[in-house]
C-alpha cells in the first residue's frame, strides 16, 4: 500500500567528531521516504527552491519515490547547519536558513488522494490538521512534532493530536508536552489527548510503544525496541526520521493493523534509524538492500530476545 | 549455591518528589544482599556502628541473610543524605559522613571460605582486590566501581578488573574508565581490560551486557534488558546495587554458567531494580514473593519479545 510523506526537504552542512558534509540532501520527508521506500510505495509533498537539481531528485526517484507532490518554487532550498561534538545525541545549530519552505503550504495532488497511510512530519501544526481532513480517506495518520510547536502552537497541536492515530515524538517532547517530569505520566497524559499509539524515541537506547487502553488490541501493556549498541555512529542527523520511515513503511506494507504489526514495526523502525547513522546524510539510506535490513532485524531480536 | 557480597552498610536519608525518609538502612551490600537473597543464599561483609541494632540486623536476617561478616566498630554507622528533583537519574548530595566505613578492612569469617560467589561492592579496588584474592576458590567474580575510584585511583582498579570476570557500571563510568566518548568503543577497551562480560546500566532504559569474544559461549554479540516503562519511581537509591543482587542472585542459582544463565540474569537485573525504586529505601525489597518476581519477569519478557 502507499504512505504519503508530508515534510521538509533540506540541504543540511554538518560536522560531527567522523567528519564533515556540505549541502547534503536532508530533511524531515526525506529522511522518512528514503527509509520507507524499502517497505512499500512512497509519495512525497514538500518545496525545494531552484538550487533542487534533476540530481537531487533523482536520489529519491532511484528508490521509486514518487516525487510529483514536491513544489519548486522560486528562492533556495532550506539549509541547516549544526555541528555534533562527543555527545551524539544533541546538535548545536549553526544556522537555519527556512528559505522557500518558511511559505511552505501543502498541496496534494489529485493522484494522491487514494493514499491510504499519512506521515505528517515536523510542521506547523495548523498545516499538519489541513493534510490530515484533505487525506479523510486514510487508514492510519503518523505525525511528528518538535518543541517549537509544543511552546508556541499548544492550542493548535492540541487540535491535530485528535486526528493523528500514532504520535512519535523523544522523551523531552513527551515530557514537554504532557507538562510532566514523569515519563509513564507523560504517555498517558499525551494519549489522553487524542492519539492511539504514542512511539517515544529514546535515541541511542531505543523506543517504546505506548497504547490506548484496547487500542489496536488488548490491554495497553508497551513494548520497547532497542537500538544498536554494536555501530560507530557518524552522524545523528535524522535518525528520527529514518526511525519514522521505517515504522510506518513497515505498517503500509502489512495487510493486517494489530499490536503484532507494530511492534515489529517499532523493531524497523530502529533498523532504519541505525543504519541512517552509519554515513553522512542520507548517503546509507540510498543504498540499503532488504537482506541487509533483515539481517540487522534479526540482530535487533536477538538483542532482547529470551528463549 | 552461596554470594558473598562485600560493600556498604549505610543510613539514608532520602528526599525526593514522591517525598521524604530519614535514617533507613542502605548500602550497596544491604540493596544487593536483599535482591540476591530471593534468588539464593546469601553472606555479607560489611561495617557498622553501634548505631546499628539488632532490629537493623533482623532486616538482613529475614531474609535468610548471613550476617556473620558484619563488622561492629566503635563509632556511627556510615550515612549519606541526598535529594532527587524532577530528573530522577541524578542524586544531589546532602552530606557523606563516612564514620566507621572510613577504615572498613574486610575481613571474610572462616565460615565463608566455601562460597562461590562473590560480588565486590563499590570499595577501594585495593580492599576489592584483596577480597578476590582471599575467595580464591570463588567461580564468577562480579563487581563495581564508581567515578571517584576511576579518577583517583586508576592504577589500582586496572588491576582490579583482571580478577573481576563481570563488571557492572554504567553509561558515564564505562565512558570514563575508558577514557571514550563512544559508548561501542569504550565497551571493547574496558573488555579489554579484563573482565570477560561487562555489564552498562543505562538507567531507566535497562541495561546491556557484553561479552568478550568467546566469554560463556560462542560470538560476541551483545544483550539487551529492558526497565518497566510504566511504574512510577519513589526513590531511585540503590536501584543499581538491587540490579546487581537480581543479576548476581539468579547467576548463584543455576547450575550452568553460560549466556542464555546470563541473559536471563540481566532480566532479573532489571525486575529487581524495578522493585527497588517503588518504594523509599530497601522496603519494597524486604517484602517481596518470588511470584510476584517470576510475574514481573514474564511483564519484561513481554516488553521485548517479538513472536
Amino acid at each position: 500500500m502507499s504512505i504519503l510523506a508530508v515534510g521538509s526537504i533540506a540541504f543540511d552542512s554538518i560536522a560531527s567528531p567522523s567528519g564533515r558534509v556540505d549541502n547534503v540532501l536532508g530533511g524531515s520527508a526525506t529522511y522518512f521516504s528514503l527509509a520507507a521506500s524499502y517497505f512499500t510505495e512512497v509519495r512525497m509533498v514538500g518545496i525545494v527552491g531552484e538550487d533542487f537539481t534533476p540530481q537531487h531528485e533523482g536520489v529519491l526517484k532511484k528508490r521509486g519515490i514518487d516525487t510529483r507532490g514536491i513544489e519548486h518554487a522560486p528562492g533556495k532550498t532550506f539549509r541547516w547547519g549544526g555541528q555534533y561534538f562527543d555527545n551524539l545525541n544533541e546538535a548545536k545549530t549553526d544556522f537555519t536558513d527556512l528559505n522557500v519552505f518558511e511559505r511552505f503550504v501543502p498541496h496534494i495532488p489529485r493522484e494522491y488522494a487514494d493514499t491510504q497511510f499519512l506521515f505528517l512530519g515536523n510542521i506547523h501544526p495548523d498545516l499538519q490538521r489541513q493534510v490530515r481532513q484533505e487525506m479523510d480517506g486514510v487508514r492510519l495518520t503518523g505525525g511528528d512534532t518538535m518543541n517549537y510547536w509544543i511552546q508556541r502552537t499548544k492550542r493548535e497541536l492540541t487540535e491535530t493530536l485528535k486526528v493523528i492515530n500514532v504520535l512519535l515524538i523523544n522523551d523531552t517532547e513527551a515530557k514537554m508536552l504532557a507538562g510532566e517530569s514523569s515519563l509513564p505520566r507523560a504517555t498517558r497524559k499525551v494519549l489522553a489527548m487524542g492519539p492511539q499509539a504514542l512511539v517515544v524515541k529514546h535515541g541511542e537506547y531505543g523506543a517504546t510503544i505506548f497504547f490506548r487502553e484496547g487500542a489496536f488490541g488488548i490491554g495497553s501493556h508497551p513494548f520497547r525496541a532497542p537500538a544498536l549498541p554494536i555501530e560507530e555512529v557518524k552522524d545523528p542527523t535524522g535518525a528520527g526520521d529514518s526511525f519514522a520511515g521505517g515504522f510506518m513503511g513497515y505498517i503500509a506494507s502489512q495487510e493486517q493493523l494489530n499490536r503484532e504489526v507494530l511492534k515489529r514495526a517499532l523493531f524497523y523502525g530502529s533498523v532504519m534509524g541505525s543504519f541512517a547513522v552509519e554515513q553522512f546524510g542520507t548517503e546509507r539510506l540510498q543504498s540499503l538492500t532488504r537482506p541487509e535490513i533483515e539481517a540487522r532485524f534479526q540482530i535487533f531480536r536477538e538483542l532482547t530476545h529470551l528463549e
